[in-house]
């Protein structure tokens, strides 16, 4: 079959790679219809080594089921499914209480020997505690916004939840890529009443007005943070969704938090410490976040995909087969795409 | 009057000052009967730069109301109070929202020509907001746990809600200070079912066990997280109180933290940044807390304390007066003493 592998920084290449099959009873073999690029595809994509073998890449996918183990109970071969960027039992602790990332026997795709999601076909690990079976068929219309349901929607969602969004809130999202956009829906669906999107490109600040940014902030660093400040009657933001992981996105983020505020951190870290200072302390504000549990909130939000009351989906902004990765890669990295979607 | 006076690092003085008074007509002036020494005074008796004019110092005390100003509605004279360590409007936003510290015309005792509560007497200002009438005499033997809701009591609680301690709860108490001794009383109020306390002070240790903490761990850095992961099925705390505030301890109670669990911070951070490692992020630990509203925990812990359900006072293993408070810092800074409470 055949799969997205990443060489280095800048060299992604699409190769033949051993066809993915049942190797446990809990496995399942999904026929990869959908996926897509994520932001934190390009962090590798920036700065990894040089590597002769390369590794397989991809955790956000929709397939169809070929074949289930033997003990696999919820999902049968032709079920349409979508797939959460970890895999997980369903049945450990941290899963019990919703926090399938760190799932005692779970793990992420394209690491491990475990397949990754920009490929023809995968090997899904503990199936009956990953998957879940969409009600639709596999070329609907409203594939682009289940897809988004694998991670981008869901860390919106997380870094929403993360940073106490709720009806009557002062919203600000740091960062107006698919994450950041995904925010603003969240932020929208969970009653805020005010939502400051920081960003500056234009076509992603549309998108946002429509998601229900009610204010852009196109400022950077301490001119962004009097700007936040000044939309929010010189206190700041009850919630900020900090969807960059950069030092200074995160430095905005927790200046921006309004005293006794919470920031929903979910873009990756590109840091050790949190780079804060004593007012974060003083004013007691919450840092709250990490990957998103996009498992746990598949159930959630799936009805208000189902009925179209939100469209994640409308974040990718081209679609491009397995060919046109290498491709969807570079447009994304020099923002020329917000996110690419991958048909198969 | 005389009050305490800090000079610099190891330099503190009981010298005349100019006498207490009403400035304002929302002021009250308060005649101090209790008063004591915080944990964060030591920070600048261990660093303060030499000063001749020195500084007032003490921010948690009870006394009896002398006079109020002419908006004063609910303290008159002869009133025994008990004083939250900031002063706080009670009608602002942050007030309303139970976070005084935060007020907007708020502040803090001994700093922009405010006195210090270690000192025979004190104007306070906004005092409507700030002060709660306790319905005991001057020298009723429960002064010394109603002395302790000025702070200490306040702050081990708000350590406790940060860290998010509840029924079932695993906690982990980082430090046997004060504070981290009111953190156990907290957790096992709010109902812990495991209390792990690391401290290695043996009279402090056996106070703690009496306070509800289950389990002790003396071993510091890599040798305490392993501990308490051994302690907790493998896997760290529900909640963490981090009750120091050095670089060392933070590391520590990030560390023990379970995969969704929080830190509770109340310990004044003496570095800027948070030390952390991207577990904290990836295991999607909360970071919370700050400065504790005490004005807010007085009507919910003050019965515990009046019908003796619990006894933070017992604390204060030191009692002086006001010209015995030079040798309590010595006393508390050297690890003679606990805490050291102040008659006047």
């Amino acid at each position: 079959m055949r799969a997205t592998i990443i060489h280095g920084a800048g060299d992604v290449r699409i190769e033949n790679v051993p066809d993915a099959e049942i190797n446990e009873a809990s496995d399942a073999l999904v026929r990869v219809t959908r996926a897509c690029i994520c932001g934190s595809d390009l962090w590798p994509y920036r700065s990894m080594e040089p590597s002769e073998t390369g590794e397989r890449i991809g955790h956000e996918f929709i397939g169809v089921v070929e074949a289930v183990g033997g003990d696999v109970r919820t999902v049968k071969a032709g079920d349409l499914v979508v797939v959460p960027f970890a895999y997980s039992d369903g049945t450990c602790v941290f899963c019990h209480e919703g926090l399938q990332t760190s799932c005692i026997h779970g793990g992420f795709w394209a690491r491990d020997g475990v397949d990754g999601g920009q490929g023809e076909a995968v090997r899904v690990p503990l199936a009956d505690g990953t998957l879940v079976v969409l009600p639709v068929d596999e070329d609907d219309a409203l594939m682009p916004s289940l897809l988004t349901l694998s991670d981008v929607m869901g860390t919106g969602h997380h870094a929403a939840l993360a940073a106490r969004v709720g009806p009557g809130k002062t919203v600000a999202v740091v960062g107006d890529g698919a994450v950041g956009l995904c925010g603003v829906i969240a932020a929208k669906r969970l009653g805020a009443e005010q939502i400051v999107i920081l960003g500056r490109h234009p076509d992603r600040i549309a998108l946002a007005n429509e998601f229900g940014a009610t204010d852009v902030v196109s400022e950077r660093g301490d001119e962004a943070v009097e700007r936040v400040r000044e939309l929010t009657g010189g206190f700041g933001a009850h919630s900020v969704l900090e969807c960059v992981g950069y030092e200074q996105s995160t430095v905005t983020a927790l200046s921006i938090a309004r005293p006794g505020g919470a920031v929903g951190r979910v873009g990756v870290p590109q840091q050790e410490e949190i780079p804060t200072t004593l007012t974060t302390f003083f004013d007691n504000v919450t840092i709250a976040g990490g990957p998103a549990p996009a498992r746990a909130y598949i159930e959630e939000l799936l009805p208000d995909v189902l009925e179209g009351r939100i469209e994640p989906g409308r974040v990718f902004d081209r679609v491009t087969n397995l060919d046109g990765v290498p491709d969807g890669y570079r447009a994304m990295n020099e923002r020329e795409a917000i996110k690419v979607l991958i048909e198969f």
